[in-house]
């Protein structure tokens, strides 16, 4: 259905790395969403298919105004979005999108202190991750956008593990913490998703729901009820087949799964959201990667080099390959755009 | 994950209708539900995957004591099993499954009476359809076993489409004789679902509970929500691939479906269920189709031939291959025992 724009059916060999190497500015991907709602299991995901060497990621946490000391004293939250330098987001940006190296400020997560800031040349796709990214501001020099949207209990579960298990804060003290910053998300973080080219929406399995009188067994661990929640484009790529052999669906050693795909209305706009429960078969899914890593030309040895997180199961690979791919397919589009018309790709 | 056997390893080229061709003694698959509930789909399924002239289908209507006029006398229905000669159908199950030709009674849908007998000679797979095929004392001459058990609404709508369109009976004395039928379906009929090997459930669709806000549009027409229970076990088959194109999700055609599967529990028994709804993009269709009629060596000349019925819509074929996979399994498991080991297949 999708056809080779010109540009691509007259260079058929030269993959995605290739033609990013050649672009006249960097891509910029916005991904918003609460601290802990699985924002870095999306941008490793896009690193993992594209390459290390072609992604540069800038937190904006660096930008807060106050470090952990200076909150507690003050009372704000850092979803406050005047508890952030955003005019100095907004000018990096700007920057970044014009090739320029900055200087950025960066915030050490185990120390609640800031680090020497860090000076950061852009690379192809520059991935710009916080809880302000699609702020309007930021929108007009973003092509393209991601909201990580968990619901409060994964969130939850999520931030008491790395937060209490990883950096060691007090559980106690993040209780508290959590609760007092419910409002805040609300008031300044979470409209955001209203406009995102991309939403993910994270809930516990629902696949119990699914079963026939009672489900077989217990739930595997990590099993997720995922939507992904896309702004329908035609897409300048190839197909892309997942391969699920029906044969996995009647062995003894069959895992749950579900795989949807629903015309809905999101927030005004015709959207379509792909729903993904259970466990993704490996097979399918590195069949699935395999066919990706083909049309941007990343090898598995340099996927091997690239860091992986604690979310790392079959499914969450499926949905971070669900994510990728229409932003790839916006990557496909700006490139084939430029290299033939004109300077900028702005309207 | 399915090793072929060694039978089939040594004869790589031998397609299932050649197999059959050389089988000892016909395969005999029972197929129950109610009346209307769509046990001919999944029959013709079968028939189209493995070719005409492999399959023949014997209607156990013939075997009903009274004609319509004797029943609305008697005011027997024939769901009861004192209502039919069950005897003669043993008796004609034995013949079949030892090779003989039997004379079997027609009764005519239309005039409400029977037809003259026919003699039928058993090809190499015979379908046995009816209320009570999968009664105990069939049980161990059959080799397969479905059971059709679709929602009331889905039946009695089914049932009104035919009997009245089709068929021209009156629509008051049918929805008379509908509800006096459903406690005579719940006691003789729908209990031998327990056993089945594979169990429909056709339900209304479902896809607009995952609809996100809203479903967008009308579903389409002849949308269902299917659930095929199946025993799980190890398949001599090749893997059979179901490519669903992850492009065909975002883009603004896309289509709504879910596919899911999820290990149950199901009267005692451990099964998987997997869940089809929606519209099954007709590529993916197509290509499974052509993965199958490879094992079973029927071409699309020879397929085009068979007839097709009211419910031809891409994802009851997507359930009718559904369904056909592990039959066609089951045959291959019966074939490849019997050439090698004994006269006969059972233990």
């Amino acid at each position: 259905m999708n056809q080779p724009s010109n540009n691509t059916a007259t260079q058929p060999r030269s993959t995605l790395r290739e033609q990013l190497r050649g672009a006249r500015r960097p891509i910029l991907l916005g991904v918003a969403g609460d601290s802990g709602s699985g924002k870095t299991t999306y941008t490793h995901g896009i690193r993992r298919l594209l390459g290390n060497d072609m992604v540069t990621t800038i937190a904006l946490d660096g930008y807060h105004k106050e470090d952990r000391a200076q909150r507690r004293r003050s009372g704000r939250v850092p979803l406050d979005p005047e508890a952030n330098h955003l005019d100095l987001v907004l000018e990096h940006l700007g920057s970044l999108r014009a090739g320029q190296p900055v200087e950025i400020p960066i915030y050490n997560h185990q120390t609640g202190c800031f680090d020497a800031p860090q000076i950061v040349r852009p690379a192809p796709v520059v991935v710009v991750e916080g809880l302000h990214a699609l702020y309007s501001q930021f929108l007009p020099l973003l092509d393209y956008s991601l909201y990580v949207d968990s619901d409060q209990d994964v969130k939850w579960r999520w931030k008491f593990e790395r937060d209490v298990h990883l950096r060691g804060h007090d559980p106690d003290e993040l209780e508290t913490e959590i609760e007092r910053r419910e409002n805040a998300y609300k008031r300044w973080i979470d409209f955001q998703k209203v406009d995102a080219d991309v939403v993910i929406k994270i809930h516990e399995s629902h696949l119990s729901a699914l079963a026939h009188q009672q489900y077989e067994g217990a739930l595997p661990d990590n099993c997720y009820h995922m939507e992904i929640i896309v702004n329908p484009s035609e897409l300048p790529l190839p197909p892309l087949n997942l391969p699920v052999n029906l044969n996995g669906l009647t062995t003894l050693e069959a895992q749950p799964f579900m795989l949807a795909s629903v015309p809905s209305h999101y927030w005004g706009r015709k959207v379509n959201v792909i729903h993904v429960d259970g466990i993704m078969p490996l097979e399918a899914m590195q069949l699935l990667e395999e066919n990706i890593m083909a049309l941007t030309g990343i090898t598995t040895e340099l996927e091997a080099r690239v860091m992986t997180d604690h979310a790392q199961n079959s499914t969450m690979r499926f949905t971070q390959s669900l994510v990728a791919w229409p932003f790839l397919g916006r990557i496909s589009a700006l490139l084939a755009n430029g290299d033939g018309e004109s300077e900028d790709y702005d309207t």
